[in-house]
């Protein structure tokens, strides 16, 4: 599995020389999940050829968790009558997951081909919105009452198991509810495998468990799953009625989009990037992000420009001033980093600003004489100017100290904003750093020089 | 549960007002992870008032899931017989994974403690690697053989629970081996409870299943789990006899674990950074990092000092010159961030590399045109120079397509050399925009004006 990117080479070959067998071969080799990656990974032509090479099993699974736009792509090339065979083999919840992606006739068509069981599970998830705890669940929750015995409860799983064919996936617990559909409880199946048969269920309910309102975001449905080591939990409107579950393989999906989304977003980039997708759409999201950064960035030149008589007399100062506006910029970003992951982790509340503060001060103080020092020193021997080392020193100090007050209250203020900081922060940061460190440098060369 | 931050403050303030009755309670009401994010968020100080308020089984759950320099301090300061309490309550495998920061004293005395089924559990887990299968797996794995009915698996469950008193945590399936405990497949729960009770194992076991190497690296397991969409998997040696098995929930500690030393490694800060480590550490490790930065900005310093006589023959290169840089840097970190991406997701092959390239260079080819058009048109404005506005324009759109050109190898000669690109990546890229922008700006202008 970490050969796949030596599976792509041999796929992108086999393309290449049109060696369908061999191609064939190949694809029977990659599972559904790689297979999406894989096709990510190619061009739009070699999507194509490859999609056509799937049979209708692992198209599905493509689909189910292949990225967005490439997802968008595959279903415009695709037959409708070849999309509604691989769309068949979804559950419920994952068609939800991925029909704003279908053209209204296949959803139609779709519809119309459900039993009536799927139907309404179809129908009880795609109202709730995608990043719900609604839009998460699945509405295969297995229910028994709390008045009944394990071997009851066996028995009656047998008889569900024989009417239905099949269990649902990743089925670790039943939900116990009562006469009106109120959740009572979480019965693990561990529970019912191990227990004497005359137990009766209400006496195992004892213990606390976690259930999970339908309209808690899908953040807040990570955290609790995550906190309370869960493998699924039971999804309840406000009176406590069962909806539905989630599964824990569900909440992994959103974790990781979430960290690949803020990785994403933070460098200018559209959430679920495409690798290859068409050069005009992604030169333009991009070519939106340069030209914010080209403001920032006249934002500092403006600063500079302020001081043009000083450099003209001293062009020294024109060599180090980007060292003085890139050492802000590091130790502020450090400091961003730990605020930022203190935010994103709910541990920073008015009494501890204050101390840390403190401490990211005294930190960045020692590191300041420390630098401030050695630089001094260092344009003293590269220019022989005695003042510029030590207007040199001073301004280094003084942005890193403004850095990493930065550091602090720029995510804090994002945050107020309803700004991710863990997206903007580091923007914002650069251009604050830039202008300060350009400013108090050049400034001070003013002053003293 | 959003509302930590808010907890915190609460507990802080009871801990000022030295009102132990009120910091009780606030305490009684948070989860154990949760306090573990509440003890990382506060000075030392506090952090020994918040411990010595804890129980015994409060105090295990902290030591589980604190990050390491925290739980080191935790475990300073707490007396011998206390800390044996608490860590009496945890399983074998959670006591390896911390070993290593408890005293040698208190490892013999948990370990002459142990009943010989924990001995023996807790002494076939710690020798294997932390970051391996082995590392992760819990040895509760619950094994049954296949020439066995349904029935006799749901007897031998009663029984084996009436011995131990409890179920393995987390148990939604058991292990089917023969007699020489070689695996031969899994057997879920659910279908334990659903199947007519004398339905024999083996005729169920037809379905393929997912077993882990012993040696496998937590980085592969990750992506088994996720791949496969797992809650649990069986571990096993190389001659496929079962020695355990792994949960997801210690499978997605190793992924959020991950994400987040990728974070603050990428911004020199070390590995489970503690917000209120003692300030001296701190300016060490951070000092370290603002030291290779401050080599990389002398490298841009350098290279601008090569052009003294052109800026001191026109100032405005030195107020328009970072903008060079900048813009090069942005447009190199968008590559960078698609490739690194890729790297990690093993997507990038030899096969799709020479398209990759075709790819970001179109793109960026076309934003450099507009961006270049639109400075050389504000250089023009602002300093009513038509050569300078030329020179910048064509300066930023060699460094647009630099940039882009190191944002596709940075990245791929940092893994060849072993070193992680999403943590390197960044500052290596800033370091070769820097210079190619300054470069190429100054050294266009000297030749051209």
């Amino acid at each position: 599995m970490s050969q796949l990117n030596l599976r792509i080479d041999q796929i992108h070959e086999a393309i290449e020389r049109q060696d369908d067998v061999t191609l064939d071969n190949l694809l029977a080799e990659v599972s559904s999940s790689e297979t999406a990656r894989l096709i990510e990974a190619s061009t739009p032509e070699n999507r194509s050829v490859i999609w056509a090479c799937l049979d209708v099993q692992k198209r599905a699974g493509v689909l189910k968790s292949i990225h967005g736009k490439v997802r968008q792509f595959l279903i415009d090339i695709t037959p409708e009558d070849a999309l509604l065979e691989s769309l068949f083999l979804l559950q419920p919840d994952e068609l939800a997951d991925i029909d704003e992606d279908l053209p209204g006739t296949v959803i139609n068509a779709m519809i119309a081909a459900m039993d009536e069981l799927r139907k309404r599970r179809y129908n009880s998830v795609k109202h709730y919105p995608d990043n719900t705890a609604g839009g998460l669940m699945d509405t295969d929750a297995t229910a028994v009452r709390a008045d009944v015995s394990v071997r009851s409860v066996l028995r009656y799983l047998r008889l569900l198991r024989k009417k239905e064919g099949e269990m649902p996936e990743q089925l670790d617990s039943l939900m116990v509810v009562d006469r009106t559909n109120k959740l009572l409880g979480v019965l693990p199946l561990s529970e019912v495998v191990s227990l004497p048969p005359d137990t009766l269920v209400a006496d195992i309910l004892g213990e606390s468990f976690q259930a999970i309102l339908v309209d808690a975001s899908q953040e807040r449905v990570a955290r609790i799953f995550l906190d309370c080591d869960l493998l699924s939990a039971p999804v309840v409107d406000h009176n406590y009625r069962l909806l539905g579950r989630i599964t824990i393989d569900d909440v992994v999906d959103v974790i990781q989009e979430q960290a690949d989304d803020k990785m994403l977003r933070s460098a200018g980039l559209e959430s679920n990037a495409d690798m290859f997708s068409p050069v005009l759409t992604s030169a333009y999201k991009r070519g939106y992000w340069l030209g914010i950064n080209l403001i920032t960035a006249f934002v500092a030149a403006w600063v500079i420009g302020l001081f043009e008589a000083v450099i003209e007399q001293l062009i020294a100062l024109a060599v180090l001033m980007p060292v003085v506006a890139s050492m802000g910029g590091v130790a502020g970003s450090q400091t961003l980093t730990i605020v930022t992951r203190g935010l994103a982790l709910n541990q920073i509340g008015r009494s501890n600003i204050a101390q840390l503060i403190a401490h990211e001060a005294s930190v960045v103080f020692l590191n300041g004489i420390v630098w401030a020092l050695a630089v001094a020193a260092i344009a003293l021997y590269w220019f022989g100017d005695p003042m510029l080392g030590i207007v040199f020193g001073v301004a280094l100090l003084i942005v890193l100290v403004t850095g990493v007050i930065g550091g602090i209250f720029i995510p804090l203020l994002l945050q107020r904003m309803s700004i991710d900081p863990a997206v903007a922060g580091s923007v914002v940061l650069t251009t604050f750093t830039d202008a300060i460190g350009f400013f108090s440098f050049l400034g001070l060369a003013k002053l003293l020089i």
